[in-house]
């Protein structure tokens, strides 16, 4: 194992036990070990179950204690009823680091309440290290390992780091960042009921990660408030850190209470609390997986300052009320700017940002269109952000041809060509040319939204992130 | 042509002529063709272009004058220079409506606006009736008419009519609804620069058609606000009325002068305006096709009170906060529904609403849970709106295995059992799966939303059009 952490253990494991390995498809014992086999885990991998020989192709173990090596991580998919055995059995062998997917505890009643706090003392006794207990795993894409209870297969590895209190975002959400948007991500860890690792630890971690660009967080509670708000405020000056804190009112936090048994804290103090933080809170869970796009795909914006352009007068006149609304600015194109749009506009347009392309479009097509008020945009030192908003269809009623993406190549070129500045694309039109668009441009890290206010929301929050950049 | 109203002859026209009809891919006077033909009208249709003999496999006309009869309605789609020409032949064949989808007028310069006041005087003077210029078109699926100038292909018939100051909606949005969204509309008229027609006449219209269920409009400027006033506030007694104003903000404002010539209005008077006129004002554009969608599938709740499931405690919370935040309200289990919910679960699960269905599921299966869930809640007096979130993958990661959506089938069982109550569903999960749940239930109308938010915010503008429709 590298590194010097104690949590290098969880995200740099040399080897990995997985206690309670299953051939039952869906079984939360049998989708860990396809999930890691799926992601080329390059370490030695032990799956542990004293009623089968093999699983997956893989020999399996009676027990960790019959284990070559103590590994550096043990994952545990029993019950809870086999739980402490297992542990006990972990503090024999000298395992140091246990992520407990097993459920079962305080989110569920008093007993669970009680045994939880035993395998605590039990853990603490024998030095380890645990994340959950009721997690939904642990996934480390820079080092290969995904063990997540949910089939995600083959994650892509990204950039934004994600912290979530339960199982939710390395899961479904997860798979649909997958397989919907072509978004990996760098490390996912599930607090869980957060018995021993909890919040404050994390973001120390993925604070010092160079692998992590940007953290995520999606929190219920906190249990250790301190030392979160101590951390954020030094990692929130190198990196953005975002987070959806549910249980902000009062029939959030009803529900919260049934959930991962969290006290919710006074939402007002959670406000307060997050902005001293420099963190930036988001409100809606939807914006939460488009500002993480955003975050992997593009850099940090030096400003506000959006330039949009649309061969639709109403979507650029919507997008400018969005953009004010948001905090963002459309920005006033500069002289220099200005001219190079003139000089491809016929003379009766109105030449502003908004940049109605129509006009262009119609004498020299679209896509040169577009090409040409994008590249005098990027050039235009008062704009950071610059958002065209593509209308793509057939040019026929009657046409099945297909789409071709290669079109619009033009625009990951020219987001390379300006790599301080952000390009982000929304797509109308017909729903069969907008999902070939759109993974061609989200596989060469172009972000695309339905238009026009999930990317500009997405977009607000990120320029939060940077003020608190900027106040280095 | 039937009816007693002018506008008859703009939806219900027994005969159209297409003045400027091409043979040319994408031009609009092909383009218009090419969508009627597609949509089985079933009137007598008259291409007009001196320069062919035939459009599209039917005969072509040298002049309006030339036709064997005076078309009920007259679609041009002649360059600005010809419209006076082409509006004078009109008169001359006693045409007495006209859409004029001709763009180059007050929304470009000064003569311009000199030529859209000529055209109307002349046409004043000949009694006809002028939808435009500068509009994308009409469309009427009652009456089998759709006449864009953007390739739409063949529309679904549906329950909700739009009134457009832009062409946007009636282009690459619709065509986004029909392709994306499984979604059609009723009705569809583009204000353009609306030198005759107006947002007023046509509301009024819509109001009194049995055809229209609920109207949705976007603005960016009153010809006629005292009218719109006046109608409105009958109007929303019968039907919801939602409407996007654009040119909320400063910059907002800016773009509107340039793009349709409207003068926007002050903010707050409009706001004002619409209080007092029953129409309920969207912020966003995402949200008028969100809400269309809802408005078209499902009825409009007689009240606001929400039950959710999820097999995720953390949606359940982020819901309960949307519900709260959007003015929704997470309703309280009624002891019957309560009794029923706890028969399914096992006993260390707290029963409540948002409805966490994993206990359930572990024991029963997923769709038995989410079934007895919605039906318990269904049947629940204290509760308007069931809301499923679904999460959906293939079992294990090496899966190839495709959705089977007919697992779904209880859903849209169940919303028809209930025809008072609204049903919508949230889906994450696998992409793939996603798309196929999400078209079989959306042709089943049960709409169809990613998690969490959009379908809540939607319900929460419908739910304000039911409080006018309720003060009668």
């Amino acid at each position: 194992m590298q590194g010097n952490s104690e949590l290098d253990r969880f995200f740099r494991p040399d080897s990995v036990a997985i206690i309670g390995a299953s051939r039952n498809p869906g079984k939360a014992g049998n989708v860990i070990l396809e999930n890691i086999i799926a992601n080329d885990y390059q370490g030695r991998l032990y799956p542990v179950n004293p009623n089968v020989d093999g699983v997956l192709g893989l020999r399996c173990y009676p027990s960790v204690r019959d284990l070559p090596e103590a590994p550096d991580l043990a994952i545990l998919a029993v019950p809870a009823a086999g739980i402490t055995a297992a542990i006990q059995d972990c503090a024999q062998k000298g395992v140091r680091a246990l992520v407990a997917t097993t459920s079962g505890f305080a989110e569920v009643d008093r007993v669970g309440a009680d045994l939880q706090q035993e395998i605590l003392t039990l853990a603490r006794r024998a030095g380890i290290r645990i994340m959950g207990p009721n997690t939904s795993g642990i996934t480390s894409t820079p080092h290969n390992l995904v063990a997540s209870i949910y089939p995600l297969g083959k994650l892509k590895k990204g950039s934004v780091s994600v912290i979530s209190q339960t199982g939710n975002f390395a899961t479904h959400t997860m798979r649909w960042m997958l397989t919907g948007e072509s978004l990996g991500i760098c490390r996912f860890a599930g607090l869980g009921n957060k018995i021993d690792v909890d919040e404050a630890e994390l973001l120390e971690y993925f604070g010092n990660d160079p692998a992590t660009k940007a953290v995520a967080m999606y929190l219920e509670g906190f249990k250790n408030a301190k030392g979160f708000l101590h951390t954020a405020r030094r990692v929130c000056r190198v990196k953005p850190l975002i987070a959806l804190k549910s249980g902000r009112t009062t029939s959030g936090i009803r529900a919260v209470a049934s959930h991962t048994a969290s006290l919710a804290s006074n939402d007002t103090i959670v406000d307060a609390t997050f902005r001293q933080a420099g963190v930036v809170r988001l409100t809606s869970y939807i914006g939460l997986v488009d500002t993480i796009k955003l975050l992997s795909f593009q850099p940090v914006p030096s400003g506000n300052r959006v330039a949009v352009l649309t061969p639709s007068g109403a979507m650029g006149i919507v997008a400018a009320d969005a953009c004010e609304r948001l905090g963002l600015r459309i920005a006033e194109l500069s002289p220099e700017a200005f001219d190079k749009l003139s000089a491809i506009f016929p003379d009766y347009v109105n030449v502003g940002n908004p940049i109605d392309i129509w006009g262009a479009a119609l004498v020299h097509g679209v896509y040169q269109a577009y090409r040409t008020g994008m590249q005098a945009a990027l050039e235009d030192d008062g704009i950071d952000v610059v958002y065209p908003i593509l209308t793509l269809s057939p040019r026929s009623v009657f046409s099945t041809e297909e789409f071709d993406p290669e079109g619009l190549s033009f625009i990951p070129e020219l987001s390379r060509q300006y790599p301080h500045k952000v390009v982000m694309v929304g797509i109308s039109g017909d729903k069969a040319y907008y999902e070939v668009a759109k993974k061609y441009l989200e596989e060469r890290s172009i972000p695309v939204y339905l238009p026009v206010e999930p990317a500009l929301e997405a977009l607000a929050y990120v320029s939060r992130c940077r003020q608190y950049m900027d106040a280095v």
